[in-house]
């Protein structure tokens, strides 16, 4: 593995809320449909699928931006529905429609047959572009890893699919909390065993996309969403798996508890198993994971609870271009960094029109604190869409980096 | 026209903040396909156009609803895209891809020919709806009239139909923002224009829908929606159509002023050669129109606006599920009525879990209070949709009488 130092550390700065020589930039969806040779990879390729699980096509897609932008950070390419696929749920794509699973989990039965993917097995080719692509950034910038939410996973779990309504997820949420949670409990355990796999293949940020998260009505946001993102944040730094702390700091939903702990327990040994546990054992000997490894959680539609997610263990929150970065700095300040937030229809705008926006996120953000942008990583409120105009990406990334910092 | 005394005025009472003696409560889209009876109706006419456009069929359906539960409002069966379609921009239906527009509006050309149409020739038929249902009521129930909002119905015209992105609204918003602004400025006389005939028609609440100002970053839904929002309140009080007054009020866009004003000046003497003008004139003079047929903003993803809606002049704010209605509440306190909110995806639970979640939105309306829910109509927090069961609709609608409003 390279040396954990960079060329080019600014979003490790900022995410620690260090003064950077320039606000840090990476865009959601940033390897994507929009770049030309994107397109060609994955026509050689012949699916998405295929790219997202040969290493060497998902590094090649992963460094694409990068060769064209002066962007501070590269995410790895892939989905963040590999990790149901791999609890074999069956994951398809249909041209036009989205991601399919060819067995949604939608009862008590299914929800029993799930268990925590093997790392080293079954998601063993997410490990080995974590692994290619952090060696062939070679330090240059630092390496995103991600995973979706368990409410968001749940979501495509249950719906079997993208979903207009959640009428399904929200009718098991409304008749059958006490199931829905046990399926939020498992999903919640492979996803800390998916981002403490990825950290320890080579990941130096991980991000959690909680895509779906602004559907619910905030009772329901606060027992089914917000408590499975703050166990995330307290298994990535060790302590969600000591059997006493998940006790203590336990505010899941009404069937957590005793029930949680154990199936931690369960997947605790399963990582052990796997050999890729060795990282977290020593977080929770150490417990300075947390700056090693920052954890950003991103939620469409979370403005309404920044207050919380601040207080949940992560050190950034990246939020959507519905609430000013003024108001989100100042509802946090001090707490955690902050990611985001232009709407990214702005790249549909002119180039004066992306400068400027760009300017205003970035006065925004100074305004909302002490006037400097200390702990702030620029980012889009969303992905990049495949009608966007490559050219259009640069003047954004170059209108970022062209602000002072201070 | 019958009298204006109502069997049922617990709806008008609510949105004047009176006590009651049972919430009153109504469904957005409560006359739609979810009913067999509607279905049947439908394909009578042939198609959503054709109902809507004949005065009969639109007032069959719009009372099909009161005939099955026990709501508390009728409102008008309509689309909010008749204004454009009266403007000439030719609307129609693609089944199963929404409402769609033959002459999109792209260019300054385009919008230098919009012009508000004339209520009683092509949105006649609205006008002869609202009357019709207005007497066929007999006074059972007030009628609700409604318009989309400026920038939703904006959204549809320049888009040319419904939008995942809004990319070309967006684009003309950040690089032709005085161009949108005059687009804007016209399609708010024609909906003060539009609501002021139906309420001159019979309209007893007017509400307008603002479905897509929560895709707005705030710094463009203060400058693109709310301001639009604030001068329908105040052109249906009267106080609009004033020079001074619109003067003094105008927090509208970078190009509103001068302009704005002879705007307003053009569709005032086109409504008064309607011979649709009577109400308006009459209100400037007595003042007191404002209690007499109450104004209900509602906005999908408003909740962060509230306190600046709710000093908007309109009588009550109506909000989706993404807010509590304690929080709601409280921050717009004796100064509105509020409508909503429940998640219309609750319709999918249980008659046992419908019963709970709109328990849990009354007491919560309450709690943000002086634990009354005065000043609370109860309403879904978006509207029904085909695949719900018109059983559970009724469970709702009993579940919310049955509690007591205090």
């Amino acid at each position: 593995m390279p040396p954990t130092s960079h060329k080019n550390d600014s979003l490790l700065r900022a995410l620690r809320r260090q003064p950077v020589e320039r606000t840090p930039v990476w865009l959601m969806r940033q390897a994507g449909r929009y770049l030309p040779e994107y397109r060609a990879t994955r026509a050689r390729a012949g699916s998405f699928l295929a790219m997202a699980k040969t290493p060497e096509l998902a590094c090649e897609v992963t460094l694409q931006p990068l060769a064209r932008f002066d962007l501070d950070a590269a995410i790895l390419f892939s989905d963040i529905l590999t990790v149901p696929d791999a609890m074999g749920l069956g994951l398809y794509f249909v041209e036009g429609e989205g991601p399919k699973f060819q067995h949604p989990i939608r009862s008590a039965a299914d929800v029993a047959q799930l268990a925590v993917p093997d790392m080293a097995r079954e998601l063993r080719y997410v490990m080995d572009a974590v692994a290619l692509i952090r060696r062939e950034l070679a330090g240059r910038v630092p390496l995103i890893g991600f995973s979706g939410s368990p409410w968001t996973l749940a979501c495509y779990m249950i719906e079997g699919g993208g979903s207009d309504n959640f009428a399904i997820i929200k009718a098991m949420m409304l008749n059958e909390p006490a199931l829905l949670h046990r399926l939020l409990a498992v999903v919640t355990d492979a996803v800390i065993a998916y981002l403490s796999a990825q950290r320890a293949a080579g990941a130096q940020v991980l991000q959690v996309f909680d895509t779906w998260g602004g559907v619910l009505a905030p009772h329901h946001y606060r027992e089914f969403s917000l408590p499975y993102l703050a166990r995330i944040a307290r298994g990535l730094r060790g302590s969600g798996l000591r059997r006493q702390d998940a006790g203590a700091n336990g505010e899941a939903g009404p069937d957590g508890g005793a029930q949680e702990r154990d199936v931690l327990g369960t997947r605790e040994s399963k990582i052990g198993n796997a050999g890729l546990g060795i990282g977290d054992r020593a977080a929770e000997q150490h417990g300075d994971e947390r700056t090693e490894v920052p954890l950003i959680l991103f939620g469409k539609g979370n403005a309404p609870y920044l207050e919380e997610l601040a207080a949940s263990g992560a050190d950034a929150i990246g939020v959507d271009w519905l609430v000013s970065m003024e108001d989100a700095r100042r509802r946090t300040s001090g707490q955690v960094a902050l990611q985001g937030n232009l709407d990214p229809a702005v790249l549909y705008g002119s180039p004066e029109a992306i400068t400027r926006e760009v300017k205003r996120t970035l006065d925004s953000y100074a305004t909302g604190g002490d006037g400097t942008r200390t702990g702030l990583v620029f980012n889009l409120g969303h992905g990049l869409s495949p009608d966007m105009d490559p050219e259009h990406v640069r003047g954004l990334v170059d209108a970022v980096h062209s602000h002072a910092p201070i």
